[in-house]
């Protein structure tokens, strides 16, 4: 499927006046407390682009701002080695893509433990499979079993190797994003990448208002290659911003600008994709959730100021605090993404297989998200407009009292009419457990493992293979015995 | 809580020109093919209204039909015993009410049997006690160890005995119907009941185009009662209706125009909730489905009518196919509710314990779908606008790189700036484990059996108490040894 055409209306919640108040709001944030950039080379840059700079805290004038915001692209095209799946974002336009970072997994038999490289391998390979998916993704879990300094080497290599989708790139430190282009390079060529995007890559904000020097080495990678970024708030609604929706917006669009702002002072046009990974916290226990209602107005207005300022945007899809693939996770993946899809978010993270507010990945869940995302999918196509005469002539055949299962009517527009999800079961109770009464997480498993016996690997140039673990053999050489 | 005031914008999907074009076709399919009335006396109501009668079949001019459809009332208001529970719909106005007509329930251990009065006494308790509940229900599971004629009996003695909110009432023939009209004036007085509205009942319409003697026999002791109908098409899209999202509303809002049109002409005025319950069918099994994004589409469809209309409209919200309150029940059932939302309802029933296609009534996911009900209530209030000063200034106190728990502003809004739900986990997966790794089926199972401990009785006056049992026992002498 390729990117989501959207056809629904956005759900805007302010009026032209409030958002413009809201702007306003973040901009004083910028104009008179400012936001720390806690590297030399990034204050250097600010210097030199006219903002106003004390040590590491940087006051940035509205319409400075603003021109550099302008900078970046509406649009992003990122390139898939096979290009039938190269995918455009922005506008009207939706890409989803899987979870990303978790340090655990619940296996194919339904147990939590670390997470490995054969792991990740075979997140790969599912989301290589899953129709909905418009990109590998990234950190599909953490392979605890690789030492981290050449962790991400593996984790390129995998997600290039399984899959013929776009990927997503190491953030963790410069070395780590330059070994990223350098991989994209061989599979690309050196030419195509330095004008073209073919990699997305993650800067969190350490929010409130800092960006870090490990974030920032890695951007200042990115948008000197051309290379997307998201610009992402990390978002303890209550901890990280205040107690008020209203409040953690106008902080977190702060936060995002700046760092747009900031990829436009490396390299103006650079592709910069604005938004944030959002929750509210627990006053119980400090524990992030998703599924509240809160997050969803967030979103709403999140959606609204982006597409005052013409960014593409980010947000984070089927997130729960559940520790298992039960109904806690399917209320909260559901309600969260619902709110993300009609609040009209461009690159949707964590469409698959969250956990445990993503210190967990889940082979079930994985399956039954993805399967839910081509119904979203569905949903924010928006409706089928064009048959209403057809439709009169089938009740005018079938007359009051009649039906309408196998008319001709029916049987040439069901499939495309009405979409039936092979996991979720529709089937009697009598039927349902004469077929061994599987749970839904069950029935995930199953789908995860067959998935995986059927898999077959796309095509790779010989030559592009050997020369990516050519690539890796060197580095890991350089790099030596890391400890874990 | 209060009927719902809605702060969201409503999900419209259809130009104005649009839904004119679809408001066309159902007056098509009224003027032309007609709808059948299988009632000697609706047929005779119809002759003299004007109506165009064939035998059984009905077709209506539009002008009549919008004549009669304007004659409903825009909003009503549902008095319950208890004045503080009253209730009005219609409008920006929506309520919540609980599932209905289940013949199973899955019961505090887990266990699927039939269901009995004592779990309908418990549902009423429920009911009662959730605090976004805004009906006690009707057929809140059937009794299947009580008689069908005497049925009614004890189950409105439940809803009013062990509740306070505003109760529906029987609809299975002419005589249960004027039975709950008798019982509702021994609580409420004859005069009271004959002007104001104290029921709810259900009308359904055998889609395609069928409305049945059993269906119109209580629609005539309701709307000459003044007492409230729920004209909904059953809707099998797919089946009972054309395999078109856009084509099956064309059907059912013919369906259900005509039957609030029908409500008129028995009583100028009768109250009268345009609506239906609405699911695809599986192509597979022939199974109704929840959760779907055509349902979705097509609830944005029918809110975009009934608001064309001025009518208050209905639907159904935590919807499953699942037999288990899992991954499955959560995913459709937030999936359902939340299309619900957003297309504006305002009377959902089945918000609570809904599973199986309504075939099975569950202690557990009642109890976490109404904590999921609070949540789509405040989602539904929409966004609190009025805190941007204050958290500016704790901004500004916070300053880059801080925090905001134990800020006073923190203090001060959280409990009312971000919703934290009891039944959702969101402890770490240590502490989760330590506390005994209970799932959420087993988290909601554990606060029925909690909430039934603690409940209290509302008062009500021992004569009415008495009266009530007196005129059960009158009309269980009359009925004599029914059979089960």
């Amino acid at each position: 499927m390729p990117p989501m055409d959207r056809g629904l209306p956005y759900m805007d919640l302010l009026s032209a006046d409030e958002l413009e108040r809201l702007h306003d709001y973040s901009m004083q944030i910028l104009e008179e407390i400012g936001i720390e950039f806690r590297d030399d080379e990034a204050i250097a840059l600010w210097k030199a682009s006219g903002a106003d700079v004390t040590e590491q805290r940087v006051r940035i004038d509205r319409h400075l701002l603003m021109d550099l915001v302008a900078k970046a692209p509406e649009s992003i095209t990122v390139h898939a080695r096979n290009p039938a799946k190269t995918v455009t974002l922005g506008g009207r336009r939706t890409i989803f893509t899987p979870a990303y970072g978790s340090p655990n997994v619940l296996d194919l038999e339904g147990k939590r433990r670390n997470s490995t490289i054969a792991d990740f391998v075979n997140f790969a390979k599912l989301a290589y499979q899953a129709p909905a998916m418009h990109m590998t993704g990234g950190v599909l879990c953490e392979p605890m079993d690789v030492a981290v300094p050449k962790r991400h080497l593996h984790m390129n290599y995998s997600l290039i190797k399984y899959s013929d989708k776009a990927f997503m790139g190491a953030v963790t430190s410069k070395e780590r994003a330059e070994d990223t282009v350098s991989m994209a390079k061989i599979v690309f060529g050196d030419e195509f990448v330095h004008d073209n995007t073919v990699t997305v890559s993650i800067a969190n904000c350490n929010s409130p208002l800092v960006w870090d020097s490990t974030m920032l080495d890695a951007v200042k990678v990115y948008a000197a290659s051309n290379q997307a970024i998201l610009f992402t708030p990390f978002v303890l609604a209550g901890a990280s911003t205040p107690a008020s929706t209203i409040g953690a917006v106008a902080q977190l669009n702060a936060e995002a600008l700046a760092g747009v702002a900031f990829a436009q002072v490396v390299r103006p046009g650079a592709p910069a994709i604005y938004g944030q990974w959002l929750a509210t916290v627990s006053m119980k226990t400090g524990a992030p959730m998703a599924g509240t209602p809160e997050i969803d107005h967030m979103n709403m207005l999140v959606g609204q100021l982006a597409r005052r300022y013409k960014l593409p945007w980010r947000c984070s899809g089927m997130c729960t605090s559940s520790k298992l693939v039960d109904a806690q996770a399917g209320y909260e993946a559901a309600r969260n993404m619902y709110g993300v899809l009609i609040a009209g978010a461009n690159f949707v993270l964590s469409t698959t297989g969250y956990l445990e507010g993503a210190l967990t990945q889940s082979y079930s869940k994985f399956m039954l998200d993805a399967e839910q995302m081509v119904m979203f999918y569905k949903l924010g196509q928006g409706l089928v407009k064009s048959e209403l005469d057809e439709s009169l002539d089938a009740i005018r055949q079938s007359e009051p009292g009649g039906h309408y299962l196998g008319t001709a009517h029916t049987l040439k527009n069901f499939e495309q009419a009405f979409f039936v999800p092979d996991l979720m079961d529709h089937d009697s109770f009598e039927q349902w457990s004469f077929a061994g009464a599987r749970d839904a997480d069950t029935r995930g498993r199953d789908a995860a493992a067959k998935a995986l016996r059927e898999y077959q690997a796309p095509p790779l140039d010989e030559a592009i293979d050997e020369a990516l673990l050519e690539f890796m053999k060197r580095k890991e050489l350089l790099i030596g015995d890391a400890v874990l």
